[in-house]
């Protein structure tokens, strides 16, 4: 019986990092995972410093992800840790994330899963070989008002879905900020870094996630127009698209980057014959569902959310509200669930079993391929998804 | 001196219509307008009840609109009407709009302008050889804090404009209504009486009119999605479009009736690179703006905006909401500044004249042929504003 | 019968006056009154000038209220007035009021009703007497949302009522502006022209009238706090009230005036056994339904409203917002209607007797009494409602 | 040097809790603090196996807290517990607290402080006598927008502070749920368990507490209305005060746990003369500001919050919520911090010592005794803070 703690280990995270933080937060909070070691910087100097602030033994901080799994692997069972997450930029996902497994390692991955698509099929096979648990930590769809909304459209309360609006509006590059100091603006804007697409890899692939996830629907044509509004920006920091799904229905996705004084404005609106419902990010514990026979109603999270699966990812009576950490603690916490239910001989449940893992990855990795055919020219065409013209 | 209120006659606008009454509590509010004559239903009796429930004397009410215009003709100065609203559908908007012109009457016009671009190029040539004063109700470009994000723009506040989202969901039309006795959706679908669009033509001109009035910037090129989403319905229901304008900023508007639970929700955002302005329809009254270096303002309506043609146009003191019937009044305010300042051989100042006119009513022609011609099909292209393909 | 506008006349009301130009929106607004004479000012060339920019003949323009009273009835029945608006200050309410009904003339009357409780019953006396119309402009209780509240709460919708908190933050007085020329400032924080209370006559009056409205409960005792904020005022500019109920309900009261930076934010909230309302008049269109155990409806004007006293005060369909003038214009329409069917010998239904009338004044000077004497000094108590200490 | 995280010990909080597992995932997920030890129930059973679920070994759980300060003060310096979480009913705050200090172990406690005020001024003495660290978990005041509201005020961003309304509605005990077996309703309504006050008690002085600490200012006088609305309840599940503060402010304060529908509505608005700010809870991350001569401005946690102590209180960057989890977490992480540096002989900085300790416990207990005493009966009165009557 694995009655303990599972033991996290990270690359990247260091102490100058953004997500590395919001990783450990998530981790951390539901008292299933301890962080035991990591390889937090290519910078020795931080790495080193970093694991002295996260109060880990100088021998578990490693100079190189190379020499982590190695050592780790050498550890006693009782000792090494049992997955890692992997907190760097996109082009430092694949060759980490496939050592790990090839090593014995579950892997938690931030999105997008890889640099490219062909990574992302790689990185499928030898999970599947190795029989690993991965997640991919798309934090969106970790929200239990989320989880709601996915539950009641699929029991059909609204009725045949026709539409989906998804947007997803930030403004913190609607100025050159990559030119300015700015990490974070810097390696996302830069194709050798980032990948063949900026705003639509950054953030379009969450608004994608989030609207197959709810929908319980799959795109199967994309119409695009990908921008570069702030001049001399070498990928796009702008777009929308017209999406096509399965079931004939019908999606419009905006995503950008350069709306100035906007936040991190995530938003979803699905419609279906009966009803429709409206989740905003920024207000993360109200679902409003809205009928065409009876009053709007609000769902609020920790008190008339009426599915098993909100009530699991809930932590807080009605009113508490829970935010964007605990959203992205769901992902850790399913996934550190199913870590112990596999290491103990039992079967996962299903509500164990939710989160975000290598389909949706390469989902991602097809939607910016896809969006980037169909967008980045003037002669605009509908492109089959997961096809490039 | 016309030292008097401003004579009105109606063509539509029986008990029964909708679009009538908002007219007339539009018209009569301010006091500068009274109801003096109008034949009011293609059915004689609706007309004549609806004269006594107007308190018009009998001979007054006239049978059809030939007959009105040509006895008014007749009338004296101090008695004849100055001007007519026609709120009609579609189809019977040229003719009569033409006739009264033609008797010297002044007009007031609801949208679309007409059934054709062809009509509106008419109706434009008329209104310049007759020097006769006309008006379209976009009624949404009536809100004082419309008004004020258009001045704003114009000023620069919120810098070059780079990015619009303006978007019009309504859910009236996610059933099939129009077999169901509903009158309003019964020739809002048929391609007969509201022409060659269905929701682009009824509310996608309003978002496109909103747009262009806000930003003061033209549309040139668009690329769009329309679709039929309810089964068997012969006109788009939903639609979406990218836009292009003439300073390089780009543009995604969407319009649609099935969003089922959807009242009228008209909303624009508007980013440029200091800031960006958000307005909602519903809650008229409040102007959000949003800022890269500084705290979001919310600007109220008779508290904090601060431009002299949000002013003009709000007739309470902040925290008094006005609502779409004083937006529906401000046009007919201008309309009747006007026409009063013309009679009396001033010279209208810009904000009298701030309503919209035959130029608007001819862009929305326009961008019904544009869409449609853009949307319909599978091979989507990006179109030039105006042009059919 | 009567089957034309009725005709009114105005006392106060000039140009340069506030609550004037709102009365004249609201009457006019549904074609069922037209201004036909006034005494507009006590300054005579502003009530000439008042006359022009209103359209009337110069002989139907007077210098006293005197003389209107006088020379109105001396006209035709045809041509003379049928009621009279007078929207003076405080202490010009109740002369012009009795003049008006003992020459025959229906009376609409700014609140608060009379500048003493004596006053007031007199008035009262004088009504009965005539059995002439009277409506008292309590604009609040003319929101289709609020009739909604009430009837659902009539009807045991909510259970047994509990609790209410009534809460009016204005922050226009935060400074002392009376000093700087603001005329609506002036006399309102003075005894001699307002009364004893300031603040709570003001507004305090206004929640006090839309908690009994809604609730259909009587306040029956109170125990006040009335302060003083901004210093050398001589009336009260801020306080709260304790209320008990008849039923046994409690009640919270807040009406302040020094709340710097809010505009009219005029609230209420509502419990009962099974679940409360909510409603702020600066979002008048939506009435909160919040319930012990099923989600939050939003109820929405010309949507989900679900009764008929909603529908017969709401003009516009859903997500056509309606505003303060159009909950104004429910007191006269329905006054209007009132007096219509009176003179032409029909019983007015109960929707046409929903407007505020003397009862509700009389309440809101006992309210003013009550208030003061339990809350301007430092040995609270509890004041039964209508009681001096 | 203390180079390590810090270990916690917890009274209470077994699986059956509510309030402990909001103190675990508070104190876990910055990952300053380590679970260690217990005594999770009075049922040895329950505490057991709550110490399996929190992967402790079996002898850290303890059967009494008597044995687990015995036991753990037996343990070497390297192993043994730093301080003790206590999160059990109030009558049962006191004796361990006290324990915990006699046998050197810093203590965090549950508010409200005790049962009675005079085990709070016992334990203040206790407190300065050991010189321990103590904190008492105030959550609201934890919140970023809460801290840069106390800081706009205190630099006098506002001008003179006039006037607080503070209200904290919930409907959870519209019913008589104590009776239906609700645990936490049980002891909450019960006097032997709760105290002398019930809704007053329970979240009436996190009201109190919040407007002292916001403001920056002391209640020095209270007249109150506490009122029983659900039938044979023995404590006051709903009530009101008036509060005058030192400079001469004037406060408002409302709490009831009647209000059928809300959730944990505290809320709070306060006025100075050139401002107010208004917070509520159930959406955090917001602060509006609203003046008397600019636009309302909405601050923004991670986004447009100036001030230094709101930014060491916040761990996402705008737009990414925070919630009531992080308010909590604030309280340990500046615990932690400051039990660190005590034990490293550094000084705490100022930041490190903003969170609530005995001296709010006690203000905590004297506002009970204050409520109390000036709302139970008829004969209301102003009652100086702190006096008994």
């Amino acid at each position: 019986m694995m009655n303990r703690k599972l033991r996290m280990g990270m690359v990247g995270g260091g102490t100058d990092a953004f997500i590395g933080a919001i990783h450990r937060l998530a981790a951390l909070m539901d008292n299933q995972i301890e962080l035991v070691c990591g390889c937090f910087s290519v910078n020795p100097e931080i790495s080193k410093e970093s694991g002295r602030q996260y109060f880990l033994p100088e021998d578990r901080v490693y100079e190189t992800y190379q020499e982590m799994f190695e050592k780790e692997t050498q550890l006693p069972e009782g000792e090494r840790m049992d997955f890692v997450s992997i907190v760097t930029p996109n082009f430092v996902h694949f060759a980490p994330a496939m050592m790990a497994l090839d090593n014995g390692f579950n892997v938690v991955l931030d999105k997008p899963i890889t640099f490219t698509l062909d990574e992302a099929l790689k990185l499928k096979d030898k999970i599947e070989e190795t029989g690993l648990t991965f997640a991919l930590t798309h934090t969106y769809s970790g929200y239990p008002a989320v989880k709601q909304a996915k539950q009641m459209i699929a029991e059909g309360r609204l009725g045949k879905i026709r539409k989906v609006f998804v947007e997803y509006p930030q403004g913190w590059l609607s100025s050159k900020v990559e030119d300015a100091g700015n990490a974070q603006a810097s390696w996302r804007t830069d194709p050798k870094r980032s990948g063949k697409a900026g705003c639509m890899g950054d953030i379009g692939t969450h608004a994608h996630h989030l609207a197959e996830y709810i929908m319980g629907l799959k795109v199967t044509e994309i119409c695009a127009d990908l921008n570069v509004l702030v001049p001399n920006r070498l990928l796009d920091d702008d777009g929308a698209a017209f999406m096509r799904f399965e079931n004939g229905a019908m999606g419009v996705l905006m995503a950008t980057q350069i709306a100035a004084g906007e936040e991190n404005a995530i938003r979803i609106r699905v419609y279906g014959e009966k009803g429709g419902i409206d989740w905003e990010q920024m207000e993360p514990n109200t679902l409003k569902v809205k009928w065409v026979d009876q009053p709007m109603q609000v769902l609020r999270v920790g008190t008339s959310m009426d599915t098993a699966v909100a009530a699991h990812n809930t932590r807080t009576p009605g009113g508490h509200p829970e935010g964007y950490l605990e959203a992205f603690a769901n992902i850790y916490k399913n996934f550190a669930l199913t870590v112990r239910a596999k290491a103990n001989g039992e079967a996962p449940t299903p509500e164990m079993l939710d989160f975000p893992g290598v389909e949706d990855g390469i989902r991602g990795m097809q939607f910016i391929d896809t969006v980037v055919s169909a967008g980045y020219n003037d002669e605009v065409k509908w492109v089959k998804f997961g096809e490039e013209i």
